[in-house]
C-alpha cells in the first residue's frame, strides 16, 4: 500500500476518533491538523502538539500532503478549504453532508478537472457500508428504491416514546443529556441531517443529481404520545424514514418525513441511534444495512476505510477510480409531495356525534381516498372524541384536500396528526 | 470502463442469470459459455447456441477471452478449469464456495503468481454485498467475530417449523417441493454449504488461512418441534449460525450449528430464505448485512458487480488491486468444540421422579456448570418427564461430560438435545 501523508481539518470528536484509528497504519503519516482553537485542552495521549495550526490553508497549499480528510462540518469554510485542497491537487477524505448535499456537484466538478478524487463513505450512516458498495460491487443494479433510518437522534426519542412511553419533550431532553442530541436540536429533530444524507444516497443510487431545496422535509416535533400509542395499537411502530424512489415514469420521489413502519418490517426493528438503510435493487432485490450511524469510531472506520482503499489504489495507478465506476450527470426530476401516493395515518378530533364517522367516510369517498380503517379513541370531557384513520394508498393531493373540507365542518374540530404508513 | 471478453463456465440458473444481466452492459462481451450437455433444451430467448462449447478449455485456452466466470460449482472439474484458466492469464470470478474453501489457498497463490486476481463475492451470501466491503471500506477495522446466517434453504425450514409447527421432515419436504432444498439435501441440511461460506468470510475477516476440515459442523437433521416450541417458550428462534470469532489468546473458533438466538437479536429476525451476516469490529462496531443469499438473480448481482469493478480497475492499471487491501498468508490455530465457552440448551427425559431435577443440578454443578433455567415439559405415558435445561457460559467439555455423567444415572432415560445459546 502506498505511503500517504495526510492533513486533517477539524479535530473535534470524529477527527480525534480518525487520529486514534490511524495510528494503527505505518503507511499513513498525519502531517498537520487544523482546528479552530489553538488553546483548547485536548485530552489524547502522546500528541505532539506542534501538528495543530489554525489556519487549514497551511494544510491545502502544502505540497507534502497527499490528502486532506474533512472531518469538521458545516458549509463554510468548509467548501473554501476543500476547493483550496482539490486546486492544489490533493485528494479528499470527508465526513461533511451537508456540505456535499449542497454544493458537492461543484466539488465534484472540480476534483474531475484536477484529477482527483473526493470520497465520503462516512458522510451518510456513518459505519455502515454503503457509499463504496453502491459504487463498486452492486454496479450492476438499477436501484429503485432506498427507504432508511439515517438519524441517531431522532430513531433514540421515538424509541424511548414508544419504550418508555415519554412525552416527545422528556424523551429529546434525555437524548441531549446523554450527548446524542445537540442543544440545539434542530439539525436534527427537523429532518435536516436525514435529508442531506438522502440526497446523497439519492444521487449515487439513481445517477442523477439530487436539488436539496426540492426534498419534502418534515421532522418529528409534532409526534405525540397519543400516535406512538395508537401506531402500536394498529401494530407499526413511528419512525423517521428518508427515502427515494424512482417512479415508473422516470420522476424521482425523495423525501424524509416520519412514518408508521408495519413492526414486522426490518426497519421497525431497528432502535435506538442505530441507523438502517433498506435498499431495493435489480438484479439484487432488497437488502436492508444496519449499524452505527455516527460517533467518533463509526465514523473513523469510514474515513480510514478510504483513505485505505486510496491507499492501495495509488500503489498501482495515479488516477484512481475506485468509486468512478457509476457516474451522475444527468439531473434528476424531482416531483413534489402533492404528487406522491401514500397510505394515511390521520388523527383528528371530531365532536361526539354519531354522524361524525359516516361524514369523514363520506368525505374521504369524494376525495378517491379509501379508508381501511377507522377508530374513535375514547371521549374528552369536553365531549370531543380523537378518531384514528388509516387509509388505503392515495394521492397525498387528495388526502390534503380532504382535510381541508374536513376542517370547513363543524362536526372536526382539529386535525391533530397527519403521517404516511410504511407496510 | 474497459471492454472485456469473457467466458462463462456453467449454464444452469446462475449462469443463465448471469448472462440476462450482462446483456445490459455494453463493455462486456460474452464470447462462450460452457456447458455439459450441448443438447439440453434451454428457455433462454435471443440467444445465440453457437456461443456454448461442451469443452471448457476452450474458453481457459482462448486467448481473446480476458475473464472466465465460473457458476458451475463443484470442486472438480472447477479446480482443473480455473487453474488452466488463471495459467493462461485470465481473471477470474467465481460463486464457487466449496472449491474456494476446500482449495482456495492454491488457487490464490497461483494467482499472484502470474498477476491476475481472483473475485468472488457471490461465492458468500449471493447479493449481500459482504466480500469486498470487508476487504475494501472496512480495511481498517480489526474484525473480531462474525455471526451468520448463511443458508437459506435451513433457515426456510427452521422458519416454516416454528411459524407453521411443522416436523422437521414436512418442512424440508415443503422446501424440496418449491426448489429450495435440492433432492439430495445433505450439502445444505447437515451444514456443509454454510461451512464452505463461513471459511471463506473468516480467513478474509481475520485474515488468516482457516482449514474447512477443523470446522466443527452439525446441522439442523436432529432438530425437533419439541425444540422449537421450548425455544419459543423461552425467548428464543432455533436458526443454523455460521460463526467465526478470534480469542483472546489469538486463537480462532469457526464453527456451524443451530443456536437458540434470543427474539430481540437481528439474526433471529431473519425468515425464509433470506442470509444475514453480523460483524463486529473496531472501530465500526456491529453491523448486519441482510438479504437474499441464493437465487438466480441475487448471485448475478455479485458476479456482474465483480465484473465490472475489475473493468473499472483495467481502465487504469493493469495490475488491479480492489481485493488486495488486505492479505492472509499466516495460517490460523483453530480450537476444537471442547475448548469453546457457551450457553447451552439441553433436553433431556428423565424418570418422573421428584430427585431427578435435584440430581441433574449436583451433576451440572460438579462439573462448574450454572444453570440459569430448568423446566420439566409433562409427563410421558410411562411415567418419564422431558426436562430442558438452561446454563450460563460454560466450557463445552464441561458439558459433554456432565452429560456422559448424567446418562450413566438410571434417573436419565435420554439426552434428547444439547443446543447452544446467542443472547
Amino acid at each position: 500500500m502506498k505511503s500517504l501523508n495526510v492533513g486533517i481539518i477539524g479535530f473535534g470528536t470524529v477527527g480525534t476518533g480518525v487520529w486514534e484509528v490511524l495510528k494503527n497504519f505505518d503507511n499513513i503519516h498525519v502531517k498537520k491538523i487544523a482546528v479552530k482553537n489553538l488553546n483548547k485542552k485536548r485530552e489524547i495521549e502522546n500528541f505532539d502538539t506542534s501538528l495543530l495550526t489554525d489556519n487549514p490553508f497551511e494544510i491545502t497549499e502544502n505540497s507534502e500532503i497527499d490528502v486532506v480528510i474533512e472531518v469538521a462540518g458545516g458549509t463554510q469554510p468548509a467548501f473554501d478549504i476543500l476547493k483550496s485542497a482539490i486546486n492544489h491537487g490533493k485528494h479528499i477524505v470527508t465526513a461533511n453532508k451537508e456540505l456535499l448535499a449542497k454544493r458537492g456537484s461543484e466539488l465534484f466538478s472540480l476534483a474531475k478537472e484536477k484529477n482527483v478524487i473526493i470520497l465520503y463513505e462516512a458522510a451518510v450512516a456513518g459505519g455502515i457500508p454503503i457509499i463504496m458498495p453502491i459504487k463498486t460491487i452492486l454496479c450492476a443494479n438499477k436501484i429503485t428504491k432506498i427507504a432508511a433510518i439515517l438519524n441517531g437522534t431522532t430513531n433514540y426519542i421515538l424509541t424511548k416514546m414508544d419504550e418508555k412511553e415519554l412525552s416527545y419533550e422528556t424523551a429529546l431532553k434525555q437524548a441531549q443529556e446523554l450527548g446524542y442530541a445537540e442543544t440545539d436540536p434542530t439539525g436534527d429533530v427537523e429532518g435536516f441531517d436525514a435529508a442531506y444524507k438522502i440526497a446523497i444516497l439519492s444521487t449515487i443510487s439513481f445517477n442523477k443529481k439530487i436539488d436539496i431545496n426540492k426534498i419534502y422535509r418534515e421532522g418529528i416535533t409534532k409526534i405525540t404520545s397519543n400516535d406512538i400509542k395508537s401506531a402500536r395499537e394498529l401494530g407499526y411502530r413511528i419512525k423517521l424514514i428518508a427515502m427515494g424512489q424512482v417512479l415508473d415514469n422516470g420522476k424521482i420521489d425523495v423525501r424524509v418525513h416520519p412514518m408508521l413502519v408495519a413492526k414486522k418490517h426490518l426497519l421497525a426493528k431497528v432502535k435506538n441511534a442505530t441507523n438502517s438503510i433498506m435498499l431495493t435493487g435489480n438484479p439484487v432485490g432488497d437488502l436492508v444495512l444496519t449499524g452505527a450511524g455516527a460517533g467518533a469510531k463509526p465514523t473513523a472506520s469510514s474515513v480510514v476505510g478510504d483513505l485505505l482503499v486510496l491507499a492501495s489504489e495509488l500503489e498501482t495507478t495515479n488516477s484512481p477510480l475506485p468509486q468512478a465506476v457509476c457516474n451522475h450527470s444527468e439531473t434528476a426530476e424531482q416531483i413534489l409531495i402533492g404528487d406522491t401516493y401514500n397510505d394515511y395515518y390521520i388523527s383528528l378530533t371530531a365532536s361526539n356525534n354519531p354522524g361524525a364517522i359516516g361524514m369523514i367516510g363520506t368525505v374521504f369517498g369524494e376525495n378517491n381516498i379509501n379508508i381501511s380503517t377507522i377508530m374513535q379513541k375514547g371521549i374528552n370531557h369536553d365531549n370531543t372524541a380523537e378518531i384514528v384513520v388509516i387509509t388505503e394508498t392515495a394521492k397525498e393531493a387528495d388526502v390534503q384536500n380532504a382535510l381541508k373540507e374536513l376542517l370547513n365542518s363543524p362536526r372536526i374540530k382539529n386535525i391533530n396528526n397527519l403521517l404516511r404508513v410504511m407496510n
